[in-house]
């Protein structure tokens, strides 16, 4: 009996290490491919079988989904980290280019996946949640410092990002969007 | 024979007139409603026929390629008319918001269309290169009256401006293009 439950633990184990490399692989070739990324080279980066992909996320949409969600978590922790560290409109400022980065390798989603963002049930609005209130607070230990300006809401600066990156990635050799970023920043006037 | 030259004449005038009658309904109707709009609704706002719409512009790409012509033309027209008047910084932000309207509306472009923007041989290209022109001209008078900061680019304040457009469209309800504009004028630092 006692072989028997290690076994099936061993098989567990082996099944969470196989969801991690798969998602681990997913994040890195969503982020350099986009999201039309082919699912065979996530499974053969992740050293697993397509069929053991395909068990794990049954289709294109879930692995994306799970993928994107784990981004976000990743984010909002390292934004948690970021709040311990540095001036605080730097923090933010740096904090605001990952997201950058993130939006623009995750465009054009799957609407699937769009629905779930909006979709009180599901893990991934959870994720973006924690994203934004991570995003809020950074935002807010900016203006107490006065470092940022007192009017700006949280809606105001990720819908401004986000625009940026987009731009950024529709212009391929166009302005970076790092530089976009700090233009509006510091802003246009004189 | 005078009176077959004046019904030919007759006939070109009508024919001119039907043309841009159904320009400036594709105009309206494709700023309300985007690149989709029902060519049977811009026929019928311009008093012609669908047939003569079609003997016009025999596909919708065809007309949206004219109308996008005629809008940069018209916010070029727009900035010459500008640059006479006002406080160049003052100017230059109320002119990227026409700009910007323009940019939201024509989302999503035919890929024809967007073949022809890039065509040196198409008018569309050139209506496109004059309107960046009387951009940079507007950009560089706000520079020599030290409003607008002296290492800005047309390329940066073009792609940041249709970035916002984006974002602001994207989210509606959301922060408005206008707002977004002004606070990447005025910064974000406090």
């Amino acid at each position: 009996v006692l072989r028997k439950v290690n076994q099936r633990g061993d098989v567990r184990t082996d099944a969470r290490e196989n969801r991690e490399r798969l998602l681990g692989a997913a994040r890195r070739l969503l982020r350099q491919r986009g999201t039309e990324a082919s699912l065979r080279e996530v499974a053969r980066e992740a050293r697993v079988g397509i069929g053991t992909l395909y068990r794990h996320f049954p289709t294109r949409e879930a692995l994306v989904e799970a993928a994107l969600s784990a981004e976000f978590d990743a984010l909002a922790g390292e934004g948690r980290q970021l709040e311990a560290a540095g001036e605080p409109g730097q923090v933010l400022l740096e904090w605001l280019r990952e997201f950058a980065a993130l939006t623009g390798a995750y465009e054009g989603l799957p609407s699937s996946v769009l629905t779930a963002l909006g979709d009180p049930a599901s893990p991934l609005h959870h994720s973006c949640l924690a994203l934004r209130r991570r995003a809020a607070a950074l935002l807010t230990r900016a203006q107490r410092s006065g470092e940022l300006r007192a009017d700006l809401t949280v809606a105001d600066l990720l819908s401004l990002t986000a625009g940026l990156a987009w731009a950024a990635n529709r212009t391929p050799g166009g302005t970076p969007v790092d530089h976009l970023l700090a233009l509006a920043f510091e802003g246009l006037s004189a």
